[in-house]
């Protein structure tokens, strides 16, 4: 800290801004995020201390510290971000969709689809590691995912309303359509035969079919 | 953080057999099993230690030994069972149902639901810690995961052949309707509203909506 430190702190390492030299603050950040995200997704949470996520990152522990005051902090942070993001991409598909509830919920599905084949590891974290943030941390993180849930619950509902959609459990529909999407994350292979897109399009027909679309209106 | 055996072991405690007086070696097991599940509910497999296991079970850590030589025993013989046993209740569901694909896929997945209901606990370990399981026993477990899979599958392509449902994606469908009947073991509260059997008929009727049951033979 000041000249005059203790023998000790003689041996420590110099401090972050210096051992970054060169490096801008939010490549670092970014740097210990992804480490984290990857020790998270091998071992766990609970299985991962910050001296692992230093050392896959690349840097000195004290560093780590200097930018995420634990892990529980960059677990929230890789949370919210990509829920935040998935909101983002949700709302900008019905924002190009429009009003037709049949071309909402298809434009949504589409959307959550191609998050989920394209961010694997965050996923799989951000469903299995619920249990590990605080309670605040949880809260808001849960404020992002009912935002998300509420967007196909709308979009089925508005279809219903209409008339466009035959669905008796509305609610419980959105959900299903909400869960088999997400888990498209635990089995998709980039490697695989199918692109994203292809996946993303047949999940938007199935979730039509779910909640009857065209049946409503069309039906004998 | 790792699994301290060796220096307890040094201060090994009376033979298990002996500590163990008056209880069958079963109920010792059945005991480590359900302490291991809760420690890994907590914290992960990584997060968890054989010596935590054996403090939430009540045993010292070489008896814990005695009965399973690792907690990756433990965490495979979890998982082992809980997927034979979906599979058994899956068999014996499609004995109950007989050959009418829309009966049998319905209730395959009233029985899929039923077991996911009942067994949140083992059913969150059995989708989030299949990365800690070795090699050879991750290939036991995925057998039985293909076996049951293989159930929702050939309902599906029986009743596509029948022409009794009209869908265009019989594997994509199938799978569809496993993760979403998987997935009500992350939301799914006992002390809600709905009971099990509520929730198992309406991913049935889901389901069939789905394969776009009826549609195939009466359609317009």
């Amino acid at each position: 800290m000041s000249a005059t430190a203790a023998p000790e702190r003689a041996r420590a390492p110099a401090p972050p801004v210096a051992e970054a030299a060169g490096e801008p603050a939010g490549e670092v950040e970014t740097r210990l995020r992804r480490a984290a995200l990857a020790c998270f997704v091998a071992k766990g949470f609970h299985g991962t201390s910050m001296r692992d996520v230093a050392r896959e990152a690349g840097c000195s522990v004290s560093h780590a510290y200097y930018y995420y005051p634990s892990k529980g902090a960059i677990l929230f942070r890789l949370m919210r971000d990509i829920t935040a993001e998935l909101d983002a991409r949700l709302a900008a598909a019905e924002d190009r969709a429009g009003p037709d509830p049949a071309r909402r919920l298809a434009a949504l599905v589409r959307a959550h689809v191609l998050l989920h084949t394209g961010r694997q590891d965050e996923s799989f974290i951000g469903n299995s590691e619920l249990r590990s943030l605080d309670a605040d941390r949880l809260a808001e993180v849960m404020v992002l995912r009912d935002r998300v849930a509420a967007r196909f619950l709308a979009a089925v509902a508005a279809g219903v309303a209409a008339g466009d959609f035959a669905c008796p459990t509305p609610r419980e529909t959105a959900r299903a359509i909400v869960t088999m999407t997400t888990a498209v994350a635990t089995w998709y292979r980039a490697d695989g035969p199918q692109s994203p897109e292809t996946v993303a399009g047949q999940y938007a027909d199935m979730a039509l079919r779910l909640v009857g679309a065209g049946a409503g209106k069309d039906g004998p």
